[in-house]
C-alpha cells in the first residue's frame, strides 16, 4: 500500500481535514485575515456559499471572545472566485454569554482594487455552556436508510464530474427528491440528503455552515434549472453535532417574483436539530 | 362632534399615520439620521424590536437607491429606550436590481457616549418591478373569522394596559393560541393573530417589519413567561401587501439550550404570502 493510499484510508478528524485546511484564515494583523479560496469547493466554477460562510465564520471565531456561531447572517454581494481573498472583521459588542461581530470578504479586480464579496453579521457564544433543557416539537424528517439513497457516484446524476465540491462531500439524496435528475421533477420544493465530508471528518459548527448550502437547489424539484444565487443566508447553530452522518432537509414553500426561500434543517446522529437556516435566493424564470 | 373625534374617525393613510411619524428618520448629514424613539411602541417599557427595525429600514430606504427591503437581518445588541437615537447607514453595494446597505442605531449612556443598540444588514429592491410569476406550495393558515378572535380590549387578556404598543395595534388573536392568557397554555409553540394598525393605516413593507415581531411570544403557549429578548431577526418581504388586515402566524419548533426560533409568516387580504421572518430569541428557563 502506498503512503497516499494509507493516508486516505484514515478518517480525517476535526482540525486535520481538507475542510479545515481550506477554511483556515491566516491572521495578517488584528482583525485582518488572508485566505486562499480553494477551487475544491466550487460548483460549476462558482465558490460554494456555505464554504465561504465557514471561512468567514472561522475568522470571526478568532476575532471574538466566543468560539461558536449561534446565529450568522450573510448578504452575498458579488460572486467569489477561487484564489486569494482577505477577510476583515470588526468586533461589534462583547458580552458575557454572547458576542457580536461583523466580517467582510474581499477579492481583487483586474486593477488590484478590493471588491467586497460577502458581508456578515454574527452573534457567537459557547455551545457547551448551554443547559440541556429541550422542549421541542420538531421531529426528524422521514429519511430512507442511507443505502437506499443516491449520490453523484451512484449513476446518472447530472452533477457528477461537473462540480469539484462533489468529490469532497458525502451526499446521499433521498430518491423521492431526485426526480429532477431523471427529468421528472416532483414539483415540490423539497430536497433531502444524508451529509458528511468525504474524508470522514465529523461535523462541527463550521461544517454545519457548509451543510445548509451544499445540496442541489430545491428549485430543481420545482422544475427550474440553472444557477440560484443566494442573496441572503442566515444560519442558527442550535447544538454541537454528535459524531456521525447528518441529515439535511430543505424546503421551499414560496417561489414568487423571481425569488424563493430555502429553509434548511440539519439533524445529527443523536436525532437533535443542530442547525436551522433560511436563505433568500434568486431564480431565473423562463 | 369635536375636532379630535372627527380626526379619529378618519382612517389614517400610509405616510400620514402615527406609525409613519414615529418611524421617520430626520437626515442630519449624508447617511446620518436622528430619530426620537417613541414611548408609544413599548412593551413593558422596552421598545419593540419590530418598530426599531422599521426605523432602521426607513433610514436605509433613504440612503439606498432602492426603496423596498427585500431581506433585512438585524442583530440586537442592547435594549433600546424611548428617547433620542441616531442611525448611521453605510452603502455596501448598489446594483441594478438590488442594493445592499448596513445601518446601526445608537443611543447615549449617562456620560453621553454612543451605545450601539442594533446593527442591520439589508438588501433592497423595487417590489413593483417583480414579475407576477408565483409557484407556491404555501397556503394561508386556517384562521377563525376576526369576530371570533380576541384582542387586549376584549377582556381579561393580561397584556391590557401594560403595554403602550397595544393601543396602537389592531390585534385579534386566534383563541386556539390564547390558552396562556387563561392560565392553560397549549404547549404548542404557535401564535396567530389578525394584525393592523389601530388608526386604520394599511400595510406597507415597513409595517410588515413591525408585524412579524408584534404578537405575544410563542413561548407563552409553551408555558414560559417573561421577556424573550431577540438576538437576531431576519425578515424577507416577498410582495407589496394589499389593503386590509393582515394575518400573522408564528411557529416555534425548537426550544433548546435556552434559545428558541420564531418563524413568522404574514398573509395579506389577497391571500398572498407577503413576508416571512425568523428570529433567534433567548428564554429564561425556570
Amino acid at each position: 500500500m502506498s503512503d497516499a493510499a494509507s493516508v486516505q484510508a484514515v478518517r480525517a478528524t476535526v482540525g486535520d481535514s481538507e475542510f479545515d485546511r481550506d477554511t483556515a484564515p491566516t491572521r495578517r494583523a488584528p482583525g485582518v485575515y488572508d485566505i486562499d479560496l480553494s477551487a475544491g469547493w466550487t460548483i460549476l466554477g462558482a465558490v460554494n456559499g456555505g464554504y465561504l460562510l465557514a471561512v468567514l465564520g472561522r475568522a470571526l471565531a478568532d476575532a471574538l471572545p466566543h468560539g461558536d456561531p449561534f446565529t450568522i447572517s450573510a448578504h452575498y454581494l458579488t460572486a467569489s472566485k477561487p484564489g486569494p481573498a482577505v477577510v476583515r472583521t470588526d468586533v461589534v459588542r462583547t458580552g458575557r454569554t454572547l458576542s457580536t461581530g461583523q466580517a467582510s470578504l474581499f477579492q481583487y479586480d483586474d486593477e488590484g482594487h478590493e471588491v467586497e464579496r460577502i458581508r456578515v453579521l454574527a452573534s457567537y457564544g459557547d455551545l457547551d455552556t448551554l443547559p440541556d433543557d429541550v422542549r421541542t416539537a420538531a421531529e426528524p424528517p422521514a429519511f430512507p436508510p442511507m443505502e437506499h439513497c443516491f449520490g453523484p457516484e451512484d449513476g446518472p446524476a447530472p452533477a457528477a464530474g461537473t462540480s469539484a465540491i462533489a468529490d469532497r462531500l458525502m451526499l446521499k439524496l433521498d430518491p423521492s427528491t431526485l426526480g429532477w435528475a431523471l427529468g421528472a421533477p416532483s414539483g415540490k420544493g423539497e430536497m433531502r440528503s444524508w451529509f458528511g465530508l468525504a474524508d470522514g471528518r465529523d461535523a462541527d459548527p463550521f461544517s454545519l455552515l457548509l451543510a445548509v448550502d451544499a445540496l442541489p437547489p430545491t428549485a430543481f424539484e420545482i422544475g427550474l434549472s440553472g444557477w440560484v444565487p443566494t442573496v441572503e443566508l442566515t444560519v442558527h447553530v442550535r447544538c454541537r453535532p454528535a459524531p456521525g452522518p447528518l441529515r439535511v432537509s430543505i424546503t421551499t414553500r414560496n417561489l414568487a417574483g423571481g425569488f424563493l426561500e430555502e429553509d434548511a434543517e440539519v439533524w445529527d446522529s443523536a436525532d437533535r436539530l443542530v442547525a436551522q437556516s433560511r436563505q433568500l435566493a434568486r431564480v431565473r424564470l423562463g
